[in-house]
């Protein structure tokens, strides 16, 4: 994030930047969204919540993840986040003792590695590469020597930096390996919502002991509302719900309001029109990122990013992002916030630009690698 | 927080309940607040701010926190939280390491010590009672054996059950004590601005190394909304930006509009207004429960709530307050929430009621008792 906190910092001082370093739709929340966040102004004193979230809401999820991958989630088992970073914190301290082994994949998110080192947890890496599509196997779980068997195992497909869609039969493989292994798996599915086709699979479809992570951040396009929401094994519900009520209390009311009615058809249209600009982006993408000596990067089958290697240009990826939005105002994610190992030859691009800014950000960076 | 869930399940099933069990004032955001809230429905995509929050927000913080307690408060040292809670989290998460020991005073907010303990930290008890006002003392740090020197302490003023406040002199020389032995003090003002007349001192006022927790949940009456705040010493700024990066990426964006507007002076002639409501509860109760014979209890300086001991009639608040909601339709919050120690023969009260209503949960107590 700090470079997202540079972008901040130049847009107040008036430097145009085109941002391609963070996971945020550049749209606000839906209109009915809006709408019921307008009403609830009036309408409620917006206090705190029940610590579990609020019951419609939780209703509204329960019936809404039941439809969408065929499987009977009940309303008792969702559990309201202050995003779905309220959802891993509160999801590790439950499962987690120090000390214990977790499992994930490298290149991935970096929230996870922090907070998992920061509550003295280690982080065991399945590094990923274009032989699996930068997603892990149960074949790597089961590969891990003993002293490296994992308590939990975390997933995210589509994937946080690469877009990559982990199979639903690989998925149901990881599910059944962490089931027989005693390991919890967290199945990160916060960019659910955004296939460009690949068809996604919840890990509920395969494993009522899995805990799935959801949010409203992003095909909900409700980034800055901070809600999110766990689907919470029976067995794990009271530790989850104690640990809430010391964690956070509950998540924001008024987002909790305007979350409901982000499920809504009227807003789910609007939403499923969002997609269709990421995926503009990535065709655009596709076709630019060669032309200008990129060739070798994970295709997104969904969600928000672009994985790309830029091994040609530089080994220190950090320092070339920097470098990158001072000399031409573009904004890339340096790989090493994401993969300790191989990052500092990658970079993460998104998709969340519009088309014609994509484009530019594509001219201007080909201009910049023949000076 | 299991009472307030009870509450809001009774309320779903239609039963009336008088509410003395959380710390809620009853009142919503001021309206200029709610104003600002609006309109930024319309004017921004209400997307992630700045990860140390919203620049405009801290810097009417620092200005206010300067102003208030006549010290040089930089927009720099703020950090904006999702509520006070994640800003306790990420000031553990930065201080401690696994088994270290942390001082708080007992009976204190539960949140302290089951944080605290799911992070694998010691929680050292300050048995506090009548003959400090149940507020800890340096002597009482001074007294601690080796063994348990703390690497935090947490202060609480007015306090949480209590209400008592910490005279300025006993709060530097606390300060004092924690900056001579290595300790970081942690002060939870989560109820300034709510004082019935003791003055009210920021630990800033006395050491630049302590860690300072504010909300707008208690005195701005935004309890929902979730935004609270760290004043951080210039050596913890780093770390701690680095962990809200990943443990909350920010707090929510329309409640960090919103909370601008609650620092003028249109909000705070209307937040004013509901302290003369506090003290009005505090009336009756002063009035009342000695009527009913309940005649030991901590006199609340400030805050919200009145710490009452219910021993006469219970060694088992748990029980009772579970006992009271079902026969008189009035919550209490159990003392073993409290306190782990004495609880059982305590219970909190709030002031948050209105004084017709704080009226009536006496009549129904006085009743109860006398059958």
């Amino acid at each position: 994030m700090q470079m997202l906190d540079l972008v901040h910092r130049r847009r107040r001082e008036g430097l145009e930047t085109i941002m391609l370093c963070a996971g945020q739709p550049p749209t606000g929340a839906p209109q009915a969204a809006l709408d019921a966040a307008a009403a609830s102004l009036h309408e409620s004193t917006l206090g705190y919540t029940e610590v579990v979230g609020d019951r419609e809401l939780r209703e509204i999820i329960a019936t809404w993840h039941s439809q969408t991958y065929g499987v009977d989630t009940s309303a008792d088992n969702i559990v309201i986040t202050t995003g779905s970073s309220g959802g891993f914190v509160a999801s590790f301290l439950a499962v987690l003792d120090h000390g214990d082994a977790v499992a994930l994949s490298c290149p991935g998110y970096p929230a996870y590695r922090n907070i998992l080192e920061s509550l003295g947890a280690r982080v065991i890496d399945l590094v990923c590469d274009a032989d699996t599509r930068f997603q892990p196997t149960a074949a790597m779980l089961e590969a891990l020597p003993e002293a490296d068997r994992p308590k939990a195992v975390i997933v995210t497909s589509p994937g946080n930096p690469t877009g990559t869609i982990i199979d639903p039969a690989e998925l149901e493989r990881i599910a059944r390996w962490c089931e027989d292994n005693g390991a919890v798996l967290i199945s990160d599915e916060d960019y659910h919502g955004m296939s460009f086709g690949r068809e996604l699979a919840s890990a509920r479809q395969f494993s009522d002991r899995a805990i799935v992570v959801g949010t409203l951040s992003k095909y909900f396009s409700m980034t800055g509302w901070r809600v999110g929401w766990l689907i919470v094994p029976d067995e794990l519900l009271t530790p989850i719900e104690n640990l809430q009520a010391s964690l956070s209390l509950c998540a924001p009311a008024i987002s909790q309001v305007a979350g409901r009615a982000a499920f809504g058809a009227p807003a789910r249209a609007e939403l499923d029109g969002h997609i269709e600009r990421y995926r503009a982006a990535r065709a655009v993408f596709l076709e630019e990122l060669p032309k200008i000596g990129f060739d070798r990067f994970a295709d997104p089958d969904g969600g928000l990013y672009l994985w790309v290697d830029v091994s040609s240009v530089t080994d220190d990826s950090e320092a070339w992002c920097k470098e990158l939005v001072d000399a031409i105002g573009v904004a890339l994610a340096p790989g090493v916030d994401f993969d300790p190992i191989n990052g500092h030859k990658w970079v993460r691009l998104t998709l969340c630009a519009p088309e014609e800014e994509t484009r530019e950000a594509c001219r201007r960076l080909g201009r910049y690698l023949v000076r």
